[in-house]
């Protein structure tokens, strides 16, 4: 563990006092003060044991013949930034390689709830996702995921989390709080489990996360407030924000890879007037790709400069106020005597380029390469065995048997550019009694391959939306939030070679074209994330990406849309290891009308 | 103990449902929201065990046939004010009494260090305060006394806390951090005690109260911040303020009854502009007779107000701002659900009236009027019995020996105004080989009487300042900080007379002229506080004021000059049971220089 601030006093008080000399001080810049939204230009920092011992006009006094100098050089010294909210998963990679990707953006912090892992590993996936934040050399503090599973009794994960979890986990030394409470209608509806989560998180100090994902801000929303989750991220407008933060609640507003939160809600600030200290920037979910060509946290921070936000109460939000909100002030989020030596040098606030990024006094990276050492650490190899399936699949496993030449089918509709499926509904022919896709209408077919227990489970049914227009089959061991395996094709012995695949990989994603595997994603662990750097990910989920093109997909975010099709949590259709299942009433439904 | 937000989160969940009725609902008033710094007009507010339930624009659905109506008559709601710091003692009442005289100023939560206790009986007495404080319908959080003696070596008081008596405190259910580190020079040299009592306070996720007097912002300031004291309340100007929470300290601007320090220190806001959320308002000392005549808290916010200061910021200040200081943010400081139901009902946000206070839900004062039932809190006779002298003086215990005609002595001087004292020098004629005073010159005496452990113990030396002009003495067992017995007077007989007053009497202060007791304030507990209402106590010592210059006393604040004399921590001369001491060199010191 990194020595706490008390371990090390006698330390930063000798330094700051001129006694004892810093390892590090840099010189002439210009301090970004985040406690009193101020730029203090030609300032100096000393940093010992990887804190901040001294932060003034002159550090002259605490400079050894060992201290390290950096020059500053009129450049700004921000905060080291921090994810409010965030998956680690959603990036397909290991928390080390999370890491290594998002440094040199500058992120020194990170909140990140381990859903995905919790769903197929449980408390066992979670405490590795933990152990593996500790080794990291910056600041990565673990959510107790609070929703494993998020639909009880519409799916089957491959584990369950409760209150006896949720409390065995906070005394953990890197649990910072529990995971977004998606559960709302529990809370809502007074559920014993879910408000014993919030009390064991509570009782142990610690923040609750929210998640309320309805437009309704009538007394549905207060209860939920009245519940306990402390902040939420779900937010899409104006009226949203402020409601949550009038009610005391912590607005994330959200710039993940497909999620666009802030610039329709920062007008709560920038026109509205509202007191900028309840607002924190996040990115809930960020893919290899964003991470590899457009940023993390620094492009979050600098789009809601874009969207209107004064630089430096921008920076608050993605500095102190997540501190503060975690409780975490005297530790992180600020360049200020005793906290976590964490800073970025800019040399221009609003377009934000990350030139040198400290991690607890150490330069982790420095004009966009990585300079710190990571950790070595080993997945064991049970969490790379999570692809379990009875056998190998064949066309038959996804024959939807029918007597009769025809039948009314429910469809899943998908829509582009929307979370939300349609409940469509289509006339199929059947030969041989079984019943057959419709390539023309863009009917084909979707299968929930149950992995987590081999029960051999496969549940067939219809997809519309993708636009495949040849034989072909994409599976993805990565489909929330249980995590089964989604596969969709037009061709079923392409479905099973696709789900085969996955299985020989040990789970990730591949598309199968006319009998050939043209694009593959290897996940191991977990079947969700790849101990690679981010950039290989990235690169190899473009080409699984130009893979489903190839097969004739013209929607955006096909990947994602594809993902989500087992969310039995959002409307109106989805598919899960129990059937097809209507998420507007939340039971289970028929496949063929008729 | 008062439930948690989980006790009680189910039914606070079914009342903002409308599934179930609140307790109280407040109708149609203007909610001041110290989260987004709004206030929003026609509102209500939902109450349930305690705590808010539901805040928006309609309760309606809350009420029940036995929920108690309150029409708010578009009148304001405001938190219950809070007091960042403070000494109870400096009222010289109990907790109790405190509270009672305080709840009709619109007070609802107070953080408390009871130092003075602390130097009188020790971790014994601050568990009594914080039993007491327990046991209040109002919140009053204890802060574990840091600094008993506060100068080592320099004075024996009645008993002394270290570094394990801190850590044993901070597990009790009261105490929300450790009291102001008013040993500042400790610090900046890296005292391993002081540093103990520190980080035991931080290990245990509580918050370090600092006091640093001394007007050097160089390398000590910083040290001392370093070391990790999170608020300081002893700037005295802008610079002082902005230096401070630039250092991410909260600044704790003070106006207490003889503390002035919010106007000149509010201009970092109101001028400079800084980011008001690490601006604190607190009183640290307040007189009874200022509770019942000034008020407290709501004097306070006033006064920030008529500085300058917007209302609603000046509110946040006393109210939210404290909370987040205190990791109290989701249990009081704002009208949100889940938080305790601490409010105010005042018809004008400036002059701030106050018209009805809530505490936690049930109405503890109206008009001024205290409605609330306060605990039978029954102090111990060992906490009454303090002041042990080992038997009665005479006039000659004050008698200062010495050979010859005359003596050049030294003679402690009073400033008016001014908490240092100058060190003085006279000539004094001696008879039959006693030292004489100079009335003309207005050199009179003053003893230190040892009461704590019945020593026999009396220092005498010669004081200058107080204008008494008749035969007479005054004599207190408020004598900070180690609170023996301060007696001063021009007369040996009713010197005598004066300490055997309070001998008889327990502790308390009293004011002898010409061989009769002409006022007394008897303070039983630890000689230091009363258990009778503010406004008898208020009465007593305005008696004793009035006393004090019917003896010729023209100084202003001449009682709390007295009281201070033994504070052996301010230059530049003091007096303690070790002899007379030199507050420039920390050193003990003759009086009688030849």
């Amino acid at each position: 563990m990194f020595p706490t601030w008390q371990d090390v006093a006698a330390n930063l008080v000798a330094v700051a006092a001129g006694r004892a000399p810093a390892d590090t001080v840099m010189k002439g810049g210009i301090w970004v003060n985040v406690h009193t939204r101020e730029c203090l230009e030609n300032h100096d920092i000393a940093i010992k044991d990887g804190r901040f011992a001294y932060c003034g006009p002159d550090a002259s006094h605490c400079i050894g013949p060992d201290t390290e100098i950096v020059e500053a050089k009129g450049r700004y010294m921000v905060p080291g930034l921090c994810d409010g909210h965030m998956h680690i998963e959603s990036g397909m990679l290991t928390v080390t390689e999370f890491a290594r990707a998002v440094m040199p953006h500058g992120t020194t912090s990170m909140f990140v709830d381990p859903h995905e892992v919790a769903n197929v590993l449980g408390l066992y996936g979670v405490r590795l996702m933990h152990d593996e934040a500790l080794e990291q050399p910056i600041n990565v503090y673990v959510q107790m995921p609070s929703c494993a599973p998020s639909a009880p009794g519409l799916e089957n994960t491959g584990a369950e989390l409760g209150p006896d979890e949720v409390a065995e986990a906070m005394a953990w030394p890197g649990i910072i709080g529990l995971g977004e409470m998606m559960n709302f209608p529990g809370v809502i509806n007074g559920s014993q489990a879910m408000l014993a989560e919030i009390a064991a998180t509570q009782a142990a100090g610690k923040t609750v996360g929210g998640h309320y994902a309805s437009p309704d801000l009538g007394p549905a929303f207060h209860a939920y407030v009245a519940g306990g989750p402390a902040d939420d991220h779900e937010g899409t407008c104006e009226a949203d924000a402020i409601a949550r933060v009038r009610q005391g609640m912590r607005m994330m507003m959200r710039l993940g890879s497909a999620w666009y939160d802030v610039e329709s809600q920062v007008t709560a600030v920038t026109e509205k007037g509202l007191d900028p200290r309840s607002f924190i920037l996040c990115t809930d979910d960020s893919h290899s790709g964003t991470l590899v060509r457009d940023g993390h946290m620094n492009r979050v921070v600098r789009h809601a400069i874009d969207c209107g936000l004064d630089p430096l109460i921008a920076i608050q939000m993605a500095t102190i106020n997540t501190a503060t909100h975690f409780g975490l002030e005297r530790e992180i989020g600020s360049i200020t005597p005793g906290r976590r030596a964490d800073m970025i040098l800019t040399s221009d606030l609003k377009s934000l380029p990350i030139e040198m990024v400290l991690g607890r006094g150490e330069i982790v990276a420095e004009s966009g390469t990585l300079k710190a050492p990571l950790p070595d650490f080993e997945w064991p190899l049970d969490s790379k065995q999570t692809v379990n399936m009875a056998r190998d699949l064949t066309a038959a496993d996804f024959d939807i048997r029918h007597e009769g030449d025809r039948a009314r089918v429910r469809v899943i509709g998908v829509v582009e550019n929307q979370a939300p499926t349609k409940a469509l509904e289509a006339e199929v022919t059947a030969t041989d009694g079984v019943l057959n896709m419709d390539r023309a209408r863009d009917v084909c077919q979707i299968a929930l391959v149950e992995r987590h227990r081999a029960t051999g489970g496969v549940t067939n049914a219809f997809v519309s939306g993708f636009g495949y227009d040849t034989d072909c089959a994409m599976a993805s061991t990565v489909a929330h939030d249980s995590h089964h395996m989604i596969v969709v094709g037009t061709d079923k012995a392409d479905m099973a070679m696709a789900a085969n695949h996955l299985r020989a990989l040990g789970g990730g994603i591949c598309v199968v074209k006319g009998g050939e595997v043209i694009a593959s994603v290897a996940l191991p662990i977990a079947g969700l994330m790849a101990d690679r750097p981010a950039h290989e990910v990235a690169a190899d989920a473009d080409r699984m990406m130009e893979a489903m093109v190839a097969c004739g997909c013209k929607l955006n975010n096909a990947y994602m849309q594809h993902s989500l099709l087992a969310l039995v949590v959002i409307p109106e259709l989805r598919i899960s290891d129990i059937g097809l299942v209507d998420v507007t009433t939340f039971k289970k439904t028929e496949l063929i009308l008729g």
